[in-house]
């Protein structure tokens, strides 16, 4: 993904809506009341956008009239990252993003999205309501008047397209790829020359050789995005964005004035949206997989001796914002978090999962 | 999993609560109301139990008063295989249980739990959500008046405990163990004695020499069952139960005369449980694992030829149910949905997974 493929416009904070009038619970419980929802994603953006827009529907249709939820796109009501801002000033009541684009305003914020050689979306689950990821998101959103969810997933990430086969390391010696984050900033630290083209130029930067590789999405998204015309190397596994988890977050004196079962609405409609979203994405890539290697594409793995380079240089990353103590402390809890669960998933369901593949071919 | 392993009492039909009286929507909604959950599940057994608990917790939070969700672990109210027939006939409103009990209703249930070689959780979800499984439930439940939805999932079951190593399908010949439903069916097939003990009557059957070997649920569960102290060959992947989810199933003239607004918090936190009980079985298996391999115990995968073996057999237990044909429809699609989207989960993140334990060790 990348910040700059979607909507982005000047705020327009002069004109935005008032912040929400804060009611007493007891008043606010029977008066229909209108949330704002900023997102960081361009209206009708496919799984994004369609996460943002059924986590809304969702609280607007339980809380049975009580609470209205209006989604503005990005550029709607402010630019796609501008909303942790607007949300934090009170100009918007929640915004729905991927909370790593605010790494600027705290570089763990990464971590409830994805990091590199980081969970999958399974483990972070996993971390975020059983072994502290959600009170750790708290922590954090103390900070800046926020309290958040987890609501959307893309899954793992694409390792990307390619113009020649990746045969090791040193193919990333000066190699023009677009990469954005802390995934990228690995890339560089490997030899390449990272690009953080906007969404729209990357076909035609792909198609003219201005670079020579591109991650996007996965196969859903990069189907649509047209570059298997342009090259059949395909690297379906990344180390980039492993599990892409989108966050709901909300204007923390709105989430309290509202009553217990208004709060109660939002956190379950997060948690339903986050698995149907990842549902929605993992069809869709599996089908767009099928169709993508139909049309001839070659899906490809790294060899070792990349993962081990990508390996290396992602723990650089992640390593230079340890000094700062409350990064220092999500990031071990996520890493403790991940070696303590992915070890049954890979020997059980991922064990399972290729001995099925074999078996049935 | 096994029927048996749950408290289990006569039905007690003529003491039950009458079915609850229907209103019209428009009454309903600002009417409190009382919806009993029985369960196929003993009070307080760890995950199954809990994930009853939180959904029946959530309507009643979300409902703001106007549902209150009643939950009767197994013999409360009804037996724990009482529980299906009971909210058909408006005895009870709703169940939370593993549908794949309810075989003898119909055999298609199963798939809405787990079969041999069938879905992962995962897959499962994918399947529900984007490629026709809700509308399958939808149909199977039409015969026996139910709405039903996803609510918890076990992940993949342990292959289970054997008191000597397995090296070839031959080793399956008259081998005495413990494995229920169709993964059992299909285990008697490759020559094997299937018991089916009560969960009570297990572990001194292992420890006498009774059975040579038992499955049971994963890490967490089989720690605490103690078969860590009779022996130390543990296969973690398992064929049988690759991804058991659990259902809430509503009775559909009670469902019918909910709101609107109660009707998809229904449905909404019935999808916020299947992630978190997933998410609660897998963080707790992860540690359990640790804990397991620290004092002792050999996690093993089974050899290719075992599996091959297990695979010809649960390809012929689920086909001698396609003479029905919602059996068949809903196998098929199943099968093809599964098919769809393994592919892209097994190249992007279960090689992603298997090269970051490489890296990081």
């Amino acid at each position: 993904m990348d910040r700059r493929s979607f909507l982005k416009t000047s705020a327009l904070g002069g004109t935005a809506a008032a912040a929400t009038t804060l009611a007493a619970p007891a008043i606010a419980q029977n008066s229909p009341r209108t949330l704002t929802m900023v997102t960081t994603w361009g209206r009708g953006l496919a799984g994004v956008h369609d996460s943002a827009q059924r986590v809304a529907d969702s609280i607007t249709a339980m809380s049975d009239g009580s609470l209205n939820v209006e989604v503005k796109a990005a550029g709607e009501l402010v630019g796609a990252f501008e909303v942790f801002d607007a949300v934090t000033a009170g100009q918007a009541d929640m915004y729905h993003g991927a909370d790593y684009y605010f790494v600027g305003q705290h570089p763990a914020y990464a971590f409830f999205t994805a990091v590199p050689f980081g969970m999958t979306a399974q483990e972070l689950v996993n971390w975020y309501y059983f072994d502290g990821g959600m009170q750790l998101h708290d922590e954090l959103g103390e900070i800046f008047g926020l309290k958040s969810f987890l609501a959307g997933n893309t899954g793992a990430q694409a390792g990307g397209w390619y113009r020649k086969e990746v045969t090791g390391p040193e193919d990333f010696n000066g190699l023009k790829f677009r990469m954005p984050g802390l995934g990228g900033e690995a890339l560089g630290k490997m030899g390449a020359s990272v690009q953080n083209l906007p969404g729209a130029e990357v076909y035609q930067a792909l198609a003219s050789g201005a670079i020579d590789g591109t991650e996007w999405i996965g196969p859903w998204a990069d189907e649509k995005a047209g570059f298997q015309e342009i090259t059949k190397f395909y690297y379906a596994a990344g180390f980039h964005e492993p599990g892409a988890g989108l966050s709901l977050a909300t204007n923390r004196e709105v989430f309290d004035s509202l009553t217990p079962a208004q709060q109660k609405i939002i956190e379950v409609a997060a948690g339903d949206t986050h698995q149907w979203n990842l549902a929605q994405f993992l069809s869709n890539n599996g089908a767009a997989l099928q169709r993508l290697q139909a049309g001839g594409v070659k899906v490809l793995e790294f060899p070792d001796s990349v993962w081990d380079a990508m390996g290396k240089a992602s723990a650089e990353t992640l390593g230079q914002y340890m000094d700062d103590d409350l990064y220092a402390k999500i990031h071990d809890s996520a890493m403790a978090s991940m070696k303590s669960s992915s070890g049954w998933l890979t020997q059980a369901e991922g064990a399972y999962r290729a001995q099925r593949d074999r078996v049935l071919g």
